[in-house]
């Protein structure tokens, strides 16, 4: 027998939509929205169609921006030469946190998987291009900073060679990428083999 | 430096203050609104603003309903002489799922918690005594669905007292509550004694 109204049925399937809320949890939220504070639920109603109707990507990065270009790419102070390679906005967002990052970004939008269809054409593999071709006669460091995964292996060597495909950017143009090595707090002998031996490859004098 | 456009830590904010979401998944889910399809942003923010205009509280059981009466209230073939007392609406849900039982119900809104200011007055104390009152001559079974916890004890204990000291229900009202002992999957030796000897207290034949 049907024993909640419809409009609750429907706050309940649309919040079950987002990423990491079960069926349980949407419940849940679902019935604290409806005791919440009328102010509290319609904030989260007004901010979720504010958020759609003012904000777009920064067109030369890719990241979130109400405006034209981004407060990280208008900023005066960060190094222009450096640029950092990120999947998504959250990852950028984990890298300013370190505060041990001053150069601009570039947000690819994904990364390539063959396997769930995502080819060079449904990331920003051209528009990165375009942003290091247009960044004039300057040097360049593009910095990969994507996940340690197989698929970010292969989006990082898939960049390398447009990169060296492209003659206006061959010269001008260098690629490094993050560091791999222990994590802090990690356990020696709970490593991975694949870690473990990055971290003896890039062994560092004490 | 400020990174993010305000709308979208507007939203975060808002997403924050949800249930079960804490800071990172915010973020999480903040971003994959600004990504979805339209659709779906949309779908969300008018569920939220329809529930809260559309739904109200049953004037019998206090469960969530679009009608004065809910669904379970009104129906013919549910059990008017049993009426069972849970703490929310969740609870209610939880309940109809199993299938196991065809009466009515009233949603006490709450349980007694002195310690966070919650007292009769805070909970549907009255309104259960009203809603008892007015059921006629008929007897009725009153199962307490509470919480096996020390404030559902409680606030058993405070029906139970409540319904005592009324003339017009002492002789009506039977107070009866759920079984306790072994769940399904229990470990034996991993359980706690107070329910071990509830499931002792509580045996019956083979």
């Amino acid at each position: 027998m049907k024993i909640l109204p419809s409009a609750i049925e429907e706050l309940i399937e649309s919040i079950s939509s987002l990423p990491g809320i079960g069926p349980k949890s949407a419940s849940r939220v679902a019935f604290f929205l409806l005791k919440a504070p009328r102010e509290l639920s319609d904030n989260l109603a007004n901010s979720i169609r504010d958020a759609r109707a003012n904000v777009n990507y920064c067109e030369k990065c890719f990241h979130y921006s109400d405006e034209p270009v981004c407060l990280i790419c208008a900023s005066e102070s960060r190094e222009k030469k450096l640029v950092m390679v990120v999947e998504d906005s959250l990852d950028l967002i984990a890298i300013e946190k370190t505060g041990g990052f001053n150069g601009l970004y570039f947000v690819l939008g994904g990364i390539l998987s063959p396997m769930n269809g995502i080819g060079p054409d449904e990331i920003r593999i051209r528009e990165l291009m375009k942003r290091l071709e247009s960044a004039g006669e300057e040097e360049i460091e593009l910095i990969i900073g994507l996940n340690p995964s197989m698929e970010g292996e292969s989006t990082a060597l898939y960049i390398q060679k447009e990169v060296e495909d492209n003659e206006r950017l061959l010269s001008k143009v260098q690629i490094t990428k993050l560091a791999r090595g222990l994590s802090s707090g990690a356990d020696i002998d709970y490593l991975d083999e694949y870690t473990l031996k990055k971290a003896f490859e890039g062994r560092s004098e004490l």
